[in-house]
């Protein structure tokens, strides 16, 4: 259908094109408008949109807007593996339904520059190689991915600033300023003839934030007044009761905790990329005339490029080189590092394990763990906390003092912006089916009837007109493996071998057999890894070398004299006499080489 | 020191069994009273405490108690593995220590039946078949375990009451009721001439228990009256302020819950060993005339042992099997279940999966989550939720109403006990270092000096006369695995192999040469497992086998002639190779024939 529409949309597209003056920078995709005049026709074109990633999952957050046959993306993250995703580095967006509509995809829109919205951008422009439009600070996250992955020159960036509006083919989109733990995030008002759909991106409503600038609400209310057709907005903290508290409330947290300290070290971990935390930890050291030294790759890029692009504000003399504090006394320092998860690399896990080159833990230290475990990382960051204190070091974590707050909205928050919004469709988005659900209750409660929300799921791909959302057959969506340099080629297979090879080793039976007599001539040799250890284990070894032999010449001479029979037998029995050895069910991998 | 003054101590035994008849079962180890009155070298003779496990960590709680030359344990439990124990079914206390001093170790006695208190007992008895102490429902559930390891018959079971003391060597243990999270658990009061030592065992404070039966505060505080050189105490909870709820306040948690459950199928998970639990499903369902049905082996195995045991009171006519499900409509029915941790295979992750042959979830359906995750499990529990959601089941979880309290003493409750103890030395277990600190500066606040608190860790061994805690030498301890029936045959270096198959998967090199010529007659070939989709990387293993076969010629001929030297260059060299391409790291493993 919206095929057959292309025409008359592309003229609806082309009324806005007056308003090209406020379009700050925005490269506009020209297609020829194919007619000028509103027919019957138009009408029917509705907005369509497919969650290519960001629904029932944490990460990885992609949206396909589509209205008459024009398209563009909002954000395309990475999600973090689990556990049980056995060596693969990052998971990303399953791009094959970008790569069908290659020639319909206008751009692609960043809300902010988190991982969970950027961290697919280099593969996706691998793919197709769209303009992506954000804000600077977003911008210059991007491009550092772009150069790793070696393709920032033939990269079309666009930097916008908050109320610039861009045109993608028939739609235009509006930033809008909103609070998150990062600056520079925005929503985004996206019109079109067929209506006004707003996305809130990662928000928060902060309304003493540490730059000044509160999230333009004035701007969601205006939009909200003219009539806003549905509204996707972020579901993180649905759970959570009440109102988020401010990110200055962190910073009252510090001087309180960096006074107690007293002639101590601190040590701050948090999350690299949160400007705002480490501005408010170099503006309380500075008030208390601590020298401030940073650790952690993430966090050294993160203070470089935001004090080149302007986002902190670092006095002068105040940042030392870790190299550098050895010359000042413990209780002239602040060292900011990250680690604040728990994550077995980083710089705070290296000072808990005493791994770290640079900085030794010592009683005289005082550190702040200055972020809430992410679901899964508990355990990780307090075994951080127990190595520290091992090292009688005093740890301030999780919820002792406000060392944190969140970055999203809580229940209040989203009801507020759901109401100055006043949306006539609600699509709950980033979260999991608990925040979905918990989000789309919420809803409810502000009178928006069960029929007008949407709780979807990644691959979905709906229409919505003023009747209703209509959900179309899904689109292609999943999960793509990285690993390594390797895109998409580790999959279900090789993961399912990788769990079997964690959890029982591998043996493998090798022998050379005389393809004229079927005689074994070498072997069968029995090599384990990762099963038990052999040399405390002869016995069991022989014993399976012993049967090898045995299954070999039997197969081979009675039955059948094909590999693929003794293979097989051998994995069988090998496997079974195993299992009843050992209970455990090692993977039996049988190489018979013939000469 | 302790062996020379034997005698003496066993004399100030020897004046104990003037109480003999106080003792209820308790087999007393019998040893020749070689000394009849105090000596000098008596005062000398002092406690010693080694701590074979549940310091600095959660599990596998084992402590063993020494004095003049007599030893017992207390408690024998498991640890459930990380995740990074690749394949580890269960982690067990190492019994170096014990076996060491077999000759002087006159038993076991176990606080309560959990897992973490029990379960290495079949193993410590297959090492050494000493007499285990403990109240009836514990007895019960250990005498399960040594069936399933067949060394039931061979076991020394004795069954006490509360109120019990038995004697062991010169020690006398009485045992003390206390409040926990499953039935019959004790505290301990162990004497001797060296002293009094408190060991709480798991506790809490339950004013309003299920089984009517609050913790015997009276008898630590006779003790405490009386004089108490130490006390062990449980600190779990030592961050959490305040007391902790009590099991009824659950039991009117269900009855709202299930009142507001109208005409749903009411399904509570909970843990399998909370008795108390069942027994107030039980009691709300059938003041709500509905059914009860149970799924999950270890609850099934748990109804049965507690109402044989008497210890869950089972009304006539309302269990019904989980067949008989069918026959009754969703508004009579109550299922309890395992699965409250999010275990994958347990009932309810099958039933959220859609998985479990026997029940379907459906919108109809109404799960209450009568647990809180243990650190580790948020993300297994909150997929249960999520996947139990998806079915458009309504779900109560987590903080949600109160439907879980804790079984552990919060901060009010551990600083009661210290007040009515007095011990002259604090000792906190049961808990990470984290705990431990915590609780540890709570005994400050108690006025309990600094130089009185230790804080120890597994290994450490001290010994306690009025003079303070004098740390001697670690003895042997640590972790041992268990996986399938392998004790301790899975160490660092199958678990370091596990990883790395894990985390790239392996490839094999296997090649047939010719001993005499140098030449490969076969192969060689290349069989990758774990590392990439080989249909689709074909080029790839092409070239690695082209590599190994130059290099197997190259260094065969020229350089050396000896298979390790060939083994040791296509490892290398394959290596870097396939980190050049891929940037992954998989264990390469050459197998060379010779014939």
């Amino acid at each position: 259908m919206a095929k057959s529409n292309t025409g008359s949309a592309a003229a609806a597209a082309g009324k806005r094109n007056s308003a090209r003056r406020a379009f700050a920078y925005g490269k506009v995709t020209k297609k020829p408008a194919a007619g000028s005049k509103r027919t019957q026709k138009a009408k029917k074109d509705n907005i369509r949109i497919a969650f290519l990633g960001g629904m029932n999952e944490i990460g990885k957050n992609m949206t396909l807007f589509e209205y008459a046959g024009d398209m563009f993306l909002v954000d395309c993250g990475l999600a973090f593996p689990g556990v049980e995703l056995l060596g693969v580095d990052s998971v990303i967006p399953d791009f094959t339904f970008v790569e069908q509509n290659a020639d319909k995809i206008k751009g692609i829109v960043v809300t902010h520059g988190h991982e969970d919205h950027i961290g697919g951008i280099p593969y996706l422009l691998k793919v197709l190689n769209i303009p992506v439009y954000s804000t600077r600070l977003t911008i210059g996250l991007i491009k550092g991915k772009l150069q790793e992955h070696g393709i920032l020159n033939r990269a079309k960036l666009r930097e916008v600033k908050p109320g610039d509006k861009v045109k993608l083919g028939k739609f235009t989109v509006e930033f809008i300023h909103v609070n998150h733990s990062i600056p520079d995030a925005v929503g985004l008002a996206i019109s079109c003839a067929g209506g006004t759909v707003i996305h809130t991106g990662d928000f928060k409503i902060d309304t003493t934030p540490v730059d000044g600038d509160m999230i333009n609400l004035s701007r969601f209310s205006e939009y909200g007044s003219k009539g806003v057709l549905a509204l996707l907005q972020d579901s993180t903290n649905a759970e959570r009761p009440g109102y988020s508290m401010s990110e200055r409330k962190v910073g009252e947290s510090f001087l309180n905790l960096f006074r107690k300290a007293g002639k101590r070290r601190i040590v701050v971990a948090t999350f690299a990329s949160n400007i705002h935390r480490v501005q408010q930890i170099i503006d309380v050291a500075k008030h208390l005339r601590r020298k401030v030294a940073v650790v952690g790759r993430s966090l050294e890029n993160l203070v470089q490029v935001g004090e080149e692009l302007g986002y902190l504000n670092v006095p002068d003399n105040i940042l030392i080189s870790i190299d550098e504090i050895r010359n000042h006394s413990d209780e002239k320092l602040v060292i900011i590092t990250t680690g604040s998860q728990g994550e077995p690399m980083s710089a705070l896990t290296k000072i808990a394990n005493g791994e770290h080159k640079k900085v030794t833990a010592s009683p005289n230290d005082y550190v702040i763990i200055s972020a809430t475990p992410i679901p899964g990382n508990e355990k990780m960051v307090g075994n951080v906390v127990n190595e520290l204190m091992k090292r009688s070091v005093e740890v301030i974590y999780e919820k002792m003092y406000e060392v944190h707050v969140s970055g999203h909205a809580c229940q209040e928050e989203q009801k507020l912006m759901m109401g100055l919004i006043k949306p006539k469709f609600f699509i709950p988005v980033h979260g999991e089916q608990k925040h979905l659900r918990k989000h789309a209750s919420l809803a409810e409660t502000m009178g928006i009837g069960k029929k007008n929300i949407f709780v979807g799921d990644i691959g979905n791909y709906i229409e919505i007109s003023d009747k209703g959302i209509k959900q179309l057959e899904d689109v292609p969506s999943g999960e793509v493996y990285v690993d390594g340099y390797g895109v998409g080629d580790v999959g279900n297979i090789v993961l399912k071998d990788r769990k079997r090879l964690a959890a029982d080793g591998i043996i493998i039976i090798v022998a050379t057999i005389d393809s004229e007599t079927g005689d074994v001539i070498s072997g069968p040799d029995i090599v384990s890894r990762g099963f038990v250890y052999v040399r405390e284990s002869e016995e069991l070894i022989n014993s399976v070398r012993d049967r090898a032999l045995h299954i070999i010449d039997e197969t081979y001479n009675s039955r059948y004299r094909d590999w693929n029979s003794i293979k097989t037998a051998l994995r069988d029995e090998i496997s079974h006499m195993l299992y009843e050895k050992t209970k455990r069910s090692p993977m039996i991998l049988p190489i018979i080489m013939e000469v």
